[in-house]
């Protein structure tokens, strides 16, 4: 049935509605309908493995389903009503235990809460005088954090910004700012050309923020990565010499813990020499590896970590906390302010009752900021640290038991025997394939397979799963483990249904 | 009482509560009772006039209040419930009517459920796959808001931004590539010298972005303003001038609708005219004041703001959306991807049985986005445009009020006698500095009054109000309307508690 919001409007008064107060005559009994709409049918109702991933519609029939446009007048209570239970059908159900198609995935029940919260408060973040608790409480969960990284006694800055992208970005600016502090204010036209160094196989920000910071994407430099998806360090280094050749100047090197499709985790240690021998910021993006180091046994992943100038690390990814939260985190105690810090007048005054030191606001780039500290602050309050540990041995757990099945079973073929993280790549070789390994268009042919179980998966909605080619391999499956309720029995269930859906597909 | 997280700890399992899934045997209990805080005490409770603005703490205080630092072990659920009150006890109540200290505030009750249902959905908007519905509400809000500020039929693209800032980072990136789209790749070295402008009492985030994004900040060149704040056209077009002849390539002005300290609003057409003469890219930074297109009676105020190559409009400023809610707009419709594509393989495949053209997420520069616009949409549905227009027209009309009131009372002195916005600035002349205005220490003793004030205010949690300098103007007050849910009582009680709180200081 088509919402057609207009239907309601005539009993609606725009006098009754357009005040951003909440007040109990006016707005009490739907708050309370819309919570409860809000934990019954999406909180508790979607997160079940009986409900579907996902009820796809083509953006035609999502628009004749949803009123979408803005309209002149309000709608009823009641419609509004309507509209939130639409806007949750036809939305993907990311809390689902089978959606396993990116590296976030579920709705945490102390993370939700936290966000409400948050919501409910809504601060902005940059002076003590607005947001005292939050500025209080970053500042904990960052040292805390930096402790986890290594840092001597947690000492050092950070800041939590909106996605992983801004915080590689961060890392771009303190680290030619910390070789040239005159590129703040002359640009980067004042210091010789510099060039910044990545794994081929890093995640796109690093590159697409250093065209958008004046640097070209090109003057990124890729790093040949070993088939494991590794970072070559003799190649990074013969790079940063041929670059110091060509009269530029290195000035930054990032390595990825915990690539996005491999899940690879470069090497720091030998990394970091290189950077030491070379004088240039080492940057370790660990947004989606990062959380492997609250676990006692898997932290050896991150080995040296500690050596690196700079880290992302987004509790978004491997610890499930909700969207959005990520932390750029750096061993450099005045940096962010020195570089960043613009000292507006209206804002940052100086002659405040309290210690403006706690006005954090001049050392990010953003000027008003969500607060996404919270969220994740009360994940670790309800789980505590042994908590995340157990968490993230278990999303370990399963992808080795995982890769472990499908090794066992026809039709799978492993892309990476021995991936580090909890992505498991693989093809699935539908029965018209197998035996076909050696025909000239066996590729060709395998390519094709991997979107037509997508297409199937996602009209049935039984599991979201991604897939993609990398270099010179054709279309494969990454299933990617970061929710801690599912168990062996859903690896399970996740090998039989891509044996149903792709057994039978004719490419 | 301190409260120390440890004392419950023995009696919580970690076991129970590592899992990111809702339980209803786990977790019910808990979500209701944390719902029934929010909705009671935090939404309800902290939204009358009755309640404090803010309950100050000294940091200290806080610390042993809130048991801030992460720790080993969980705690349960009973102390997480006193956890939520501790964190909205100390927090500033931004939803309280006389929170009138920055350029947002209130907690619209629409938008806070448009926020919930955001956070219980989970998204991150950047393919259509993941994100359908909100994808395409994306498309009709932008494109709404694009017919708004007067782009024919609504065309262009645009985005949705976490905090103006961002907003116009992406203005200074569209602008230099539209004149060298060779600076994605080459960087700021491959083109000549290139220089922007914007008024001196334009937000500093222009002038910090140009340095993150490596043209430096001083390359932002300042124009003078007019006594009422707005900016000296004459002036830009001499600037222009100079920097040509200095060498300079001018690349864009960033003119502003609503600056952050008066409110003013510069002469869009002028400016519109030497941009076109110069070939220079216009971008309006009407963060604040873009608010006011929504009220035929003030957009007026915006006039030629369909001249602009972009804009930057933040709901959740003079429209009172929660945090964050910023939008980039632009009447180029392929230049974000242009721009700021980098067709990474593995989340923009080409071969998706739908049309990818929706999957928006290559032009912007973060990966993973927040959902900004559901609660903006839900507000719109709920309210109308004529909400919103209703909305406005009382921010105005009390702005006025507070101003004819106080130009009647004793002990205030007005800054800018004809305020566009709902910015009032003036300064409380207490019954000591009256008559002494030709005395040598006069400003200076005036300037110690504000502190003075504002620390009694904030110690007294009666209202929140900002004071800044500007220029050679000593410390005064501004505040802020874009509450509608003021009136004019309010206003007298705005003037009545500076009175109180202000006469009889000794400066």
């Amino acid at each position: 049935m088509p919402a057609d919001s207009t239907i309601f409007a005539a009993e609606v008064k725009v006098e009754d509605h357009f005040q951003s107060l909440p007040e109990r005559s006016k707005h009490e009994d739907f708050i309370r309908r819309a919570v409860d709409l809000l934990v019954e049918r999406v909180v508790f109702g979607r997160s079940t493995r009986t409900s579907r991933v996902v009820e796809w519609a083509a953006p035609d029939d999502i628009r004749k389903c949803i009123d979408l446009k803005p309209r002149e007048g309000p709608v009823s209570h009641e419609q509004l009503l309507v509209l939130m239970a639409d806007v949750a059908r036809y939305s993907v159900n990311t809390a689902h235990p089978y959606f396993v198609n990116q590296l976030f995935s579920s709705v945490d029940p102390y993370g939700l809460i936290g966000q409400w919260l948050t919501d409910a408060l809504n601060p902005s973040v940059y002076t003590f005088e607005v947001a005292p608790v939050f500025t209080l409480m970053e500042e904990e969960v960052l040292r805390e954090m930096r402790s986890i990284v290594g840092y001597r006694d947690g000492d050092g800055d950070g800041i939590f910004c909106p996605g992983g992208s801004i915080a590689n970005g961060y890392a771009i600016s303190c680290a030619r700012y910390f070789m040239h502090p005159e590129i703040k204010t002359k640009g980067v036209y004042a210091v010789p050309k510099l060039v910044m160094f990545t794994s081929e196989l890093a995640h796109y920000s690093t590159r697409k923020m250093a065209g958008f910071m004046g640097i070209g994407s090109e003057n990124c430099i890729n790093v040949k990565a070993d088939k494991c998806g590794k970072m070559d360090v003799e190649d990074l280094e013969q790079k940063i010499k041929a670059a110091v050749e060509d009269g530029c100047k290195p000035f930054m090197v990032t390595a990825t813990s915990g690539t996005t499709v491999f899940g690879a985790f470069d090497p720091i240690i030998p990394i970091a020499e290189v950077c030491k021998k070379y004088k240039v910021w080492l940057h370790v993006d660990a947004a989606w590896g990062g959380g492997a180091l609250m676990s006692k046994k898997h932290k050896h992943l991150l080995r040296g970590i500690e050596m690196a100038d700079s880290v992302t690390w987004n509790p978004h990814k491997l610890l499930a906390a909700p969207q959005q939260c990520s932390t750029f985190l750096t061993k450099h105690k005045t940096i962010l302010k020195e570089c960043h810090s613009s000292n507006a007048t209206y804002l940052f005054q100086k002659d405040k009752f309290y210690d403006t030191s706690y006005d954090t606001g001049d050392k990010h780039i953003q000027c008003g900021r969500r607060a996404d500290v919270l969220k994740f602050w009360f994940m670790w309050k309800a789980k505590g640290h042994s908590g995340f540990e157990k968490h993230i041995d278990k999303v370990f757990d399963n992808a080795k038991y995982f890769l472990d099945h499908i090794k066992q079973r026809n039709g799978f073929r492993i892309v990476l025997e021995k991936p580090e993280c909890t992505n498991v790549m693989f093809w699935y070789v539908p029965k018209c394939l197998r035996g076909c390994e050696t025909d000239p268009d066996y590729n060709e042919r395998l390519h094709k397979v991997a979107p037509k179980i997508k297409e199937r998966m996602i009209k049935e909605g039984c599991m979201m799963v991604t897939y993609q080619p990398q270099g010179e391999l054709v279309n494969f499956f990454r299933i990617v483990f970061q929710n801690s309720a599912l168990d062996h029995k859903d690896m399970i269930y996740f090998a039989d249904e891509f044996e149903r859906l792709g057994s039978e597909i004719m490419v």
